[in-house]
């Protein structure tokens, strides 16, 4: 790809990250405003609006990942844990507005996307593992209530607009019940 | 009513409390059949496909609203609320594909139903009160994040599928954070 057309599918990447996480039912058009191209460059890089949706939300779930991994080697085993939960949670409304524009525009999550889903699951248990061996987290609990607290959390924040003070609070309950009893 | 139509109503409500909240693409046609009763006896009751999933998550959120006050007077505060902390989380999953069968025809939940769901939240805010006051749920735990941790665990054991064990393990970590610090 030459280095404007890198530029091009980088800047649409971005616009449509802004726009689809903000309104599942924006339009390729938005996008194409947004980034300051036009829509025949948004289609020559993504066919479908299933292409870039997919696209987006990869990117979106290996960044998270790759978040984690870096975290991995932080000193504070808890705090990365724990700091990596809040993350999640707080960006969790733009990346299930993603993944509802692409159910709407008919397609479940393709391989790209499952993929770093996978790659996040596996860097989140990372982190939990980590984080129980230096005594952060209660030795105790499983991955998959774990990972089913966090999916939870990430759910009720969205559907019911939390406000980012409620929000902390309730996530303040859930790690409260995560660390080892006193 | 007469007692004949009275009791097809009711069967009718029966039927597609079950049929909708096993599957939310489900028809009124299925609906009548496991009523044993034909389709334009359900229509004369129901006239749209909106009015009968209206009526039965009404239902819903009334019986378990019911539940709340019944347990309200019951000896012991703390189990009545995580009590019926689980049976909310439990049957999340015909309900919210209820709720979701709605959205697909088209329609947000009306009148009755949101009277039902405050009817519900204010039930389960009184649950939560006595319990903070008999000390089984710590005292600094506010009204909204508890009710966000209700809605979250909802979501996360029905977007996740999860097993009952695993989902009874992650409310066990949610119920200690939000006992008293030892």
């Amino acid at each position: 790809m030459r280095a404007d057309a890198r530029d091009n599918r980088a800047r649409i990447m971005t616009a449509a990250d802004e726009v689809f996480g903000r309104s599942p039912g924006a339009s390729t058009d938005d996008v194409a405003k947004l980034a300051g191209v036009g829509i025949a460059t948004v289609f020559r890089h993504f066919p479908t609006k299933t292409d870039l949706l997919e696209a987006v939300l990869t990117q979106r779930l290996e960044k998270l990942r790759d978040r984690a991994i870096e975290l991995a080697d932080s000193d504070d085993a808890g705090e990365a844990f724990f700091g990596f939960f809040t993350q999640v949670v707080s960006e969790s409304a733009s990346k299930l507005a993603i993944a509802e524009a692409l159910t709407a525009a008919g397609s479940a999550a393709g391989a790209d996307a499952r993929n770093a889903g996978s790659g996040l699951r596996e860097s989140f248990d990372a982190l939990l593992s980590r984080a129980q061996r230096t005594g952060a987290v209660r030795s105790d609990a499983g991955f998959p209530e774990v990972y089913a607290l966090l999916i939870g959390a990430s759910r009720g924040a969205t559907a019911t607009g939390l406000e980012p003070e409620v929000r902390d609070r309730m996530l303040g309950l859930i790690y409260d019940g995560l660390r080892p009893k006193a």
